[in-house]
């Protein structure tokens, strides 16, 4: 029988790292502060945004919010946005995404100036995840499972991981990350022959494919470590990620829950980029 | 008894095509033109030179070569990027890599305009690479793997492809190149465990790790498609790939050789890519 591995934990760990750092800072005179840019008010923006404020004040640095009225036009968006880029107090900043139609995602990630870009927005961060490059910002959730995996000492080094989708904002980065952990690192998708027997041979298998409950215990190897970064509603109307946990359970070594799980780190992850971002500006 | 699949028929088949497209371009009175930047005179980049412009001459295209000292320095190698940069006659650039030590790679990278990026030199284009955005200008050398496999028909759609080696030239971008094909692709590299094992699934194995010979008939599956990236000299002082040809005759379907491999299709992707840049910049 397996472990549930909970978020809160690993969160909690950084935090109290980020807070000496902060302490450290601010004995230079420097509050580390992150710019949020929202446009309109999503329910699950606002809800983040809550999660992120509320992060960066118990570690003692700044957050604000900026939001932007739902029908701006890419003209005034970019204005604002060079603002902050500009505006010296502040060290990182994120946007939520994705934006209104009428702004193109396509040129505004080339506005984001890539030093403040703390959840991966800017290409030159992009390339810096595939470079190793450890002076850019890997995007949030990836960076929280590969903080999970190392808090609870999982063996990364030449071990099989599976990668389960391949977007942007989960899949391609996090099969970047786990390569620099020296894994082996296969990357499936909708289109992959046979999953459940490609999936059977992961060491660790972290899924983001955005599909309920998808992963059963017939895509689990005995003894497997599976992350779960997936958040869909279920038959019932209650969060769940891709993986139908109960009955991987009975197979794998250690299962991130949802809610509870990857989602517990992302905000830790923002104000470690944020902070580190800071120290770069500063030349710390 | 596997067969032997050349480059040759694979970099005619595109200069065929490119040629009509140079005719074509012509006719509006535009002639393609790629520039070199080359400095010193490292014989591998002389030899390298020497069958791109052979190519695009055969294509009908312009091609010149900035030859600089080997000993200039980053300001004015700066100063001659930016010149050739914004010279509306050149719509690709190459540059050969790595540069002597005073030249900073990673300060340069950013100077060269990705609209004329043709090696995938930038950020820019790495991100698009990763990103599966079709603007951008992948590296030749795994643009070229794709090419050869597109041209033997190999199927690749929800297939298994395993690719040896992870560099930023070869390994990294070979696997979004396959997975935007729909593979089902695994990065292994030094660390891999049982990497025999991991590469006797392969459907296509593209093997660019930069060790004579190491892919032995013990790493392919009955009927694999092997294609090999490696550049080295054997015991013998010829020149070979990573792929012990004959041994892995004995069981894949098609191997490429080297030479006369993926190398020989690497100038008509150069001059694809210069043709491809020319049509975006003229908005064609």
């Amino acid at each position: 029988m397996g472990e549930i591995i909970k978020g809160k934990p690993v969160a909690d760990a950084i935090s109290e790292e980020l807070i000496q750092k902060v302490e450290m800072l601010k004995s230079k005179s420097i509050t580390p502060k992150l710019a949020i840019v929202r446009v309109g008010a999503d329910p699950s923006d606002l809800a983040y945004e809550r999660g992120a404020l509320k992060r960066c004040e118990a570690i003692g640095m700044l957050a604000e919010v900026k939001e932007l009225p739902v029908d701006i036009s890419q003209d005034d968006f970019i204005a604002e946005l060079k603002k902050i880029n500009e505006d010296k107090s502040v060290n990182g900043i994120l946007t939520f995404r994705p934006f209104p139609k009428q702004l193109d995602e396509k040129v505004i990630k080339y506005v984001i100036t890539p030093e403040k870009d703390v959840d991966c927005f800017s290409p030159v961060n992009v390339a810096k995840v595939m470079e190793n490059d450890e002076t850019g910002f890997a995007p949030c959730t990836p960076s929280a499972v590969m903080e999970i995996l190392k808090y609870y000492k999982v063996p990364m080094k030449g071990k099989k991981a599976v990668v389960v989708g391949r977007s942007m904002v989960v899949g391609k980065p996090v099969s970047m990350l786990l390569l620099n952990e020296n894994a082996t690192v296969t990357i499936c998708h909708s289109r992959t022959e046979n999953m459940p027997a490609v999936c059977s041979e992961a060491d660790i298998l972290v899924v983001g494919i955005g599909r309920a409950k998808m992963i059963d215990s017939s895509y689990v190897k005995e003894g497997a470590v599976v992350i779960d970064v997936g958040i869909n509603v279920d038959e019932n109307g209650n969060m769940c990620g891709d993986v139908d946990t109960e009955d991987c359970l009975s197979k794998a070594a250690m299962i991130t829950p949802v809610p509870a799980g990857v989602g517990s780190v992302t905000t830790s992850i923002l104000a470690k980029q944020t902070i580190k971002a800071c120290m770069q500006q500063n030349e710390i």
